[in-house]
């Protein structure tokens, strides 16, 4: 008799919390969910990069990296400050990047960042609902998600959590990592998530001693998979040392130099993402 | 009442399972995980490979990969079969690479290669558990197993069903694979895994064009990191566009090519292995 009472209540528990997600989401103009086949294709760089073009544009954005197992995001945008909860809604307030860009990192929430957080299955889909219903959003635009490689427990609970996320898929060229994101494809497929389109990235790479060329990962490969898929590639990225450097460091000074062919392509992506959610 | 024959009936059924594993694993000498902190850093590529190279040394080598997401072993050495089951003994038969060298993928037992398997975490641990039972091993020296990256499901299982699992972590040397690295050092401290070395991967590009290096991912920051750590670096693999073609065809040209300094450097970590874990 206890043990049903007691679970009447965790479902009750559980309906409030769904009741707040459908709350929450509905704060949120669109959902993308960014995510790749392969891991270290640049998945959480391209979220990042994403999220401040968009606020740089003037849109408001929520960026929420449930990579819980390699939460990169804070580094990459040099963000060193924890969340803290707000006393009056007993939710906690995600870090601001600028003043219409809030993040929400698990790295943010945990005080020695070495320190490996053991995840399971079924606590990871926990989590992920509450980095939803139990942070102060404010209302905006975007909620951009970076989601961990793979189709594992992370994609499939933002599928069924937030059904109208529309995916960006990462890849680079080579075909050890095509094959994967093919089967990141399938899985959108599979679970009826609107595909936005593909983006390659790592392809190619200029010396910067002689200038020449080197197709480190090959190039074109997320052009015919795109194409082979019937999806849009939203653009290429290549190769730079000074954008891996600024990744460690946490800086976006290649936002501000358009001649970088980087930039110039990352600005496209920038401006189709934003021309294909305008209502 | 049924409730309770169907739980001991299937605890009953854990037990045999339990020990089949524990059979299986006094079949190989030492147990070897490769694993990292963060995705693409070449964990599977150095996986394939360092079996590779201890089977050309004569070691008998049984190569199981875990990464149920993108599982890319297959790939890297061009194994197109499929996994068989033989009649008489009720077990998976591995893939042969070599005479002494047996490989299970979770890739070569599906059909459709692009499919996306959509593994929820308690899934993944009855795989993991059922690809050391139900697989006809043969005994040999090592067992190698190819880990997804990050700290979850799969990892721990294998800290679990697998306690004497001696570690090689494989990170890239920019910053931001390093702190995942820390990551799953401490990891291994958590579970009381003992760590072999750590890998420098991607360590420096030599321009095919005039020869000079470019540091992509920068230099070093392996050997810094396992100095911090106490831990031996079991060595540093340079970029090499030609071995990322190798992994897409799915050939081991450059194991003949002991000029080159990847294969160089390779060697010289195989040599390392195959020291430290002689008994």
């Amino acid at each position: 008799m206890q043990q049903h009472e007691e679970m009447k209540r965790k479902k009750a528990m559980m309906e409030v919390q769904d009741a707040e997600i459908r709350e929450k989401l509905k704060g949120f103009k669109n959902k993308l969910i960014v995510m790749s086949g392969k891991g270290g294709v640049g998945k959480s760089t391209i979220a990042a990069y994403l999220s401040v073009g968009l606020a740089r544009k003037g849109f408001g954005v929520g960026l929420m990296d449930v990579d819980l197992h390699g939460p990169s995001i804070p580094r990459l945008l040099g963000l060193k400050g924890n969340i803290t909860s707000s006393a009056e809604s007993n939710k906690a307030i995600p870090l601001k990047y600028l003043p219409n860009m809030e993040v929400m990192s698990i790295e943010s929430l945990l005080g020695d960042k070495d320190t490996a957080t053991i995840w399971r299955g079924p606590l990871k889909i926990g989590v992920i609902k509450q980095f939803i219903a139990d942070i102060a959003w404010s209302n905006s635009d975007y909620l951009i998600i970076d989601c961990p490689p793979g189709t594992g427990d992370e994609p499939l609970t933002i599928a069924q959590v937030i059904p109208d996320t529309k995916a960006i898929i990462v890849t680079t060229p080579q075909e050890i990592s095509l094959a994967d994101v093919r089967k990141s494809i399938n899985f959108c497929h599979q679970v009826n998530m609107q595909i936005l389109g593909l983006i390659e990235n790592g392809s190619g790479l200029t010396c910067p001693h002689c200038g020449k060329t080197i197709d480190l990962f090959k190039t074109g490969g997320g052009m015919v998979t795109a194409k082979k898929a019937g999806l849009r590639l939203l653009g290429s990225l290549p190769l730079e040392p000074d954008i891996v450097l600024e990744g460690d460091n946490g800086t976006v000074e290649w936002m501000d130099k358009g001649d970088l062919p980087y930039t110039r392509n990352f600005n496209k992506i920038i401006d189709s993402v934003a021309d294909l959610t305008k209502s």
